[in-house]
């Protein structure tokens, strides 16, 4: 594990850079994190609001395709959607292995693109590419200094918080350990994310991994879905399906005294369902505008503040 | 609806009968709600438990079968199980029919059983035979009065409680009015019970009827798998998965505002999941032994409490 004795090792230097120090101010960034399956055919309503939102037609658009294992044809199938909508300034990243992303070609894109794309395959494969490298710094700078907009489907939704479910079978029922975590980009705190969230049924792999880490919010979110989060601004939710918030900071259970694979007993979870459209926008107060539930108040505000932390 | 009907127009006299009033001690009966698919063959862990606690193998064993299409074949099933299990004197109730439930020879066994088994097959069909009848009065004296046993698995455990899902599609996500109700027996209070949970994804199902209902807690019950209710005594899980309980009565939803089928959403709900095997035990101070979660105290003091309501 190279890359996760690194992230220990320089955990106060890596992970909080003077940029993001709580006095600095962070840049209003979006970020789109996107279940997975959304239409790249049809209506394309998610690819269409990433467009918009990164400043319409002739927004800087890079697509980074080094989670597939077939990324010619990921990057093909992108291309001719943006293409239909319309976008004029739309690439391919060539980011395809860890060497690459120490070379010019790629960061100088990432350093002026309005709109970052991380199309899925495997979220290890991703980090794999990314850890520890000048492009994994400008994909942070990008969002949290200049502003851009990062959107990532599946397994570039994945790896938007710090920890981050590697792999883990859809089991029936939460169980110890059966979830692997590894080491995501982590521009949204103290979250763990699990994409085509309803159609692989995954709420007993949520549950599984918030039992591991409690403190982290479980959000799973379905195929053709997406969260749209604006800093200090609005959380949104968009597509065909909904979002799962499962939030385990005041649950009780037996994790400590049970062993490996042992079925857990989860008491006083809360849980959010959130389908889509739905748009919850925050007022000049910080508060919420619509009257939301107090514990999805909080929820929400975890949301969207995203900024760098080691959760 | 000729059922629901005279359900509303004699509520106060049939639903709250003299010897249920508060001022009347009830006995300390047993419940035991299945989730369908017990094992009958291997094991048989739950009908074993059944009949231990219904007096061991002397106890007198009625089975319901009036909820199957195929009434013999389950009444065939079942005697060779507890024929293994060395029960001596268990008998097949001659039910099938609404005239049937006025006959002494269902009535009769009824009034001196130590235990009585539903099994499944279609609830609103079992209701259909009982509801109104001598045999459903009987039924309530055995548990109320007595301090009989009644088991229920699948329709059987449906319906345990007054209000009961008759039908409803498993939706991936919560819908409304996507679930229909019937009327139940409402040997257990404020609960809606719902069966086959894990195993035909029944989550969202249970969540659209919570939505229409919140005023009920939802257990979902899986196969192979039972809560067993001691009234004022213990709540226990046992068999081989979980049951799952979603309480919304604190929840906020959008059920008002939105037209039948359209997709809930729903904020705050409580979530406990609890596998087998877990007993939790009342003390003297009527408080549960383990330290529980407080929502969960709340829900399983809901449900250690078994007594005739409306809800």
């Amino acid at each position: 594990m190279k890359r996760r004795s690194l992230f220990l090792g320089l955990a106060g230097v890596s992970l909080l850079p003077a940029w993001a120090a709580p006095d600095n101010k962070l840049a209003n960034g979006k970020l789109l994190i996107i279940g997975g399956a959304e239409d790249r055919v049809h209506d394309k309503l998610i690819l269409k609001r990433f467009l918009e939102l990164s400043g319409g037609e002739n927004a800087k658009l890079v697509l980074i395709v080094a989670a597939s294992s077939d990324p010619a044809a990921v990057a093909h199938t992108y291309s001719q959607a943006f293409e239909e909508l319309g976008a004029t300034q739309f690439s391919v990243l060539p980011l395809l292995s860890y060497d690459d992303a120490f070379k010019p070609e790629v960061i100088d894109p990432l350093q002026t693109a309005d709109g970052i794309f991380m199309a899925g395959g495997d979220q290890s494969r991703l980090m794999a590419c990314l850890w520890e490298t000048p492009a994994q710094k400008a994909i942070h700078r990008a969002f949290h200094v200049r502003g851009a907009f990062i959107a990532g489907t599946s397994a570039g939704a994945a790896v938007m918080s710090r920890q981050m479910i590697a792999q883990g079978p859809a089991t029936v029922l939460p169980e110890k350990d059966t979830v692997t975590f590894d080491i995501g980009l982590g521009l949204i705190k103290n979250t763990i994310v699990d994409q085509h969230f309803s159609q692989r049924r995954r709420l007993g792999r949520l549950l599984s991994a918030i039992a591991q880490r409690p403190d982290l919010l479980g959000v799973g979110i379905d195929e053709d879905t997406a969260v749209l989060i604006e800093r200090q601004k609005a959380v949104e939710v968009i597509g065909k399906g909904a979002i799962t918030i499962v939030d385990g900071r005041k649950m009780k259970s037996n994790f400590d005294e049970i062993e490996s694979q042992d079925r857990l007993e989860l008491q006083g979870l809360q849980l959010h369902v959130l389908p889509a459209p739905n748009r919850y926008t925050l007022n000049k107060n910080g508060k919420f505008n619509s009257r939301l539930h107090p514990s999805l108040e909080n929820a929400l505000q975890i949301l969207v503040d995203p900024a760098p932390n080691r959760g």
